[in-house]
């Protein structure tokens, strides 16, 4: 048996999110398809650094699976990408360790999430950004994200659904770039609770439009609570960038 | 009645062309759809400066039509994007004379065409570019786009189904641009056939690959036969980008 590392990348519009669900379309499935048939039929099963949600996209997922096929390391790639639908390719596979594991050994984790500010919506966009057509103060926004920065317990900014007790996190870093009429906000953290990117994003952006101050961010986080935080941005705009070990 | 000019954008993936056809989703039909539901049931015809077929998407095509309606300007724009679905939208709206045509006042186009050249398919681009994972070259490429400028009868590079008498059009620019792992065709001329910048763009891509020489396009062209000219590249690297008057 060896194992393999996969650095995958999908466009999450047609599927129902990363992980299997019954009789939904999701990339772990597509991915366990065409890893059966290169196995002739047996199946194997495919782990990931993480879900990701329905119509969220993916530049740099990562997946480990074993294999006992003798399979040139180079070959791989282009044998899964074969059998793989055209909105979901594998960009490189390595030989790891036989206790490497996608989601255990992850050390951090970029996320990018992507805001298109034009007045009219571009068809081009509606399925890779979200359309936000109102002003917005970014020296109120950048203010704001001080208080996100370093250990917190994240509970106000993850879905009351989130199952996990630990939910204190390390934010390393987030950058907010303004480009050509879009906002491109950079997280990159030790890990990131379910929902979490997107509650931080909707947040930010009622900082922006002046509907939250800067500095409740601080007092949200001490509530616990997620009813305290603000909206959940819509999933098309965020991206799994990277994974790191 | 008022005659208005309007500018659309569309992302052709999920549309069956331009044009009506019965049992169709077309981008024609959704922009009559809103037009109708504004003038409250009446039926509204548009003209366009010329169709597209399925997957090929418009930065910039122009629609004409008439209305009574006593809408101030800036409204138009509104009042139509809130009811079309989000695969096509209105960027301009102006105030026509009443015997403006969208279609017969053209005086030239500007079209493009998108491939992308990495050895790995994109799954953000496979509906935006024409994925093309061999070696180009492009000094003979550009030798070849010398004999397509001018005026010269474009019979050879048009689809055989072409229904116009008249095959006579002045190409008055070919760009070939590479940038990022992308290559782009920039065409301008004062009219183009069915398939005609498709068709241009596959006999250039096997110019670039050694199955066509360069000086070939000459003969192509006088032959006036579709036959001797290359493959029809696909739609998705297509976009109508500007329409001149």
């Amino acid at each position: 048996m060896q194992r393999y590392k996969c650095k995958v990348t999908y466009d999450g519009s047609q599927f129902s999110g990363y992980q299997v669900q019954p009789e939904k379309r999701t990339v772990q499935r597509d991915i366990e398809l065409a890893l059966q048939k290169i196995h002739k039929g047996e199946k194997v099963k495919i782990s990931a650094s993480g879900r990701t949600d329905a119509g969220v996209h993916a530049k740099g997922q990562i997946i480990h699976f074993d294999s006992s096929l003798q399979i040139p390391l180079e070959k791989w790639k282009v044998a899964i990408n074969s059998l793989l639908p055209d909105d979901v390719a594998i960009i490189d596979v390595e030989k790891v360790a036989s206790d490497f594991h996608a989601r255990f050994d992850t050390t951090g984790k970029e996320y990018r999430y992507y805001v298109h500010l034009s007045k009219t919506r571009d068809p081009f966009k509606r399925s890779y950004a979200y359309h936000y057509p109102y002003p917005l103060d970014f020296i109120s926004m950048k203010e704001a994200i001080k208080f996100f920065i370093g250990i917190h317990d994240f509970t106000s900014f993850c879905s009351a659904r989130t199952e996990v007790e630990d939910r204190v996190r390390e934010i390393k870093e987030i950058e907010l770039i303004e480009e050509d009429g879009m906002l491109l906000f950079r997280f990159v953290g030790n890990g990131f609770l379910y929902n979490m990117v997107r509650i931080m994003v909707g947040t930010l952006l009622q900082v922006g439009s002046g509907d939250i101050e800067p500095y409740s961010i601080k007092e949200i986080i001490e509530k616990k609570d997620r009813k305290y935080a603000g909206k959940t941005a819509p999933p098309q705009g965020l991206y799994l960038w990277e994974v790191f070990y």
